[in-house]
């Protein structure tokens, strides 16, 4: 799509822009952009073989601690867009994902979250299983 | 308000109309009436000494099992709306609620919901304890 | 699905639950069920020939008057859903449309909606043109 | 709150963490962070006498270009959070503007936007009218 897309595994969800999602704006509200990031990291955890749904009954969660979004052009009621999101770092506790919307050939917007992998009960950090790690690395 | 609003226990909260809540066509996205309804219920739990966070603790939930709206006239963004929740119907394990939003004098939308009682473990039913009965019904 | 099932012209929609949707009972909160609807309805647009935003663009917009939910069996994350839209009412200036939202065999949910044809300007309502409530019909 | 605060004009918003606004990790999802942020935003312009209604009636609006996030800790449903706004930059076209938001002494998240005001009929940059600079400066 451009020089600066970062490479790395990556997996790709389209959507169909809701109504709801529009504001008074006539556009897509800005904090939706993260709930379609959301929506690509979770296929890329289907399309990788990651379980999330399972690692939540393990008790173990990864929330996001840092979101980045910079938002190059609106999206419109109905517009068909494709949301694509690359693992750019696996860590020991740790995840960085990056993201792209576009539609078309247009870049609606581009971002980035961190995540970190924490044990519900204890509410303390916790190593990626090897295997995990591997997956979000793409060497799965 | 009307001669139409039940009698019964009620709550009112007072909410600002968000920007995010508004759609491409200028006015609130009716989805949100239900958001709003749910805000008049909790300020409701806490305005009668209910718990909710504490029921939900002790493994019991209170699904909304049927929601109706009539929307009336629309809000806009930074509108202060008024929501009331009324409580019409106490049984064994279910509670109807009935709402109403307006600004100032402007009935904006009515709706009513039926919840139950449900034990999240089992998934069954339960009955009200004789206590939390009480204070839905107004009679603590 | 159903004996109970209304007929008339209708549309499916299918979506994956979104994690964003979930509220802390672990299932999708019951106001998603109107955008889901919504959805449907958007569907229902497009397969019969219906533009929508350029109705909107000619200055005439559907707002929602009335909405009912029955909600089923819980929908959870990731879950497959396919919510179906049949039109039921088509008149001078009112739509009414049922709704069934089910994943596999089971139901989650049923309801209704009813929309009236308003010019945006006057907001006062209009009629139909013949082509569009024949499209809603199903006679085109 | 913390040597790191930016000094600026800013104005705070109190808000009670809605049931909706949780997902089933527990927790508000980390998206309501920039609805909430814009509450705060909102607030500040009410607070300085800026009515953005009558600024988007006259044609203009203020998008977010970029938006950041750091999630501290968790915000759970019925808390009681203080958002906080304040404006670090204002330039020709554009505003920057911090925030915060804290349950009593806690640090919930902290984050940023960057806005450009924009002329909605050309899509093309404007410059804010030196009355309203002055108020998102805190000079009026």
């Amino acid at each position: 799509m451009s020089e600066t897309e970062p490479p790395g595994p990556s997996a790709e969800v389209q959507i169909r822009v809701r109504y709801a999602e529009t504001d008074q704006m006539g556009v897509v509200h800005h904090a939706n952009y993260l709930v379609w990031f959301e929506l690509a990291r979770s296929e890329f955890c289907r399309a990788h073989g990651i379980d999330y749904r399972q690692m939540e009954a393990d008790g173990l969660i990864l929330p996001v601690v840092e979101a980045r979004v910079r938002y190059v052009s609106p999206a419109r009621y109905e517009d068909e867009v494709i949301v694509r999101a690359t693992v750019i770092e696996v860590r020991r506790s740790t995840l960085r994902i990056a993201y792209q919307a576009r539609r078309g050939d247009d870049i609606l917007a581009t971002g980035e979250t961190l995540q970190i992998l924490i044990e519900k009960q204890s509410n303390r950090p916790r190593m990626f299983r090897k295997e995990i790690a591997g997956r979000f690395s793409g060497q799965v």
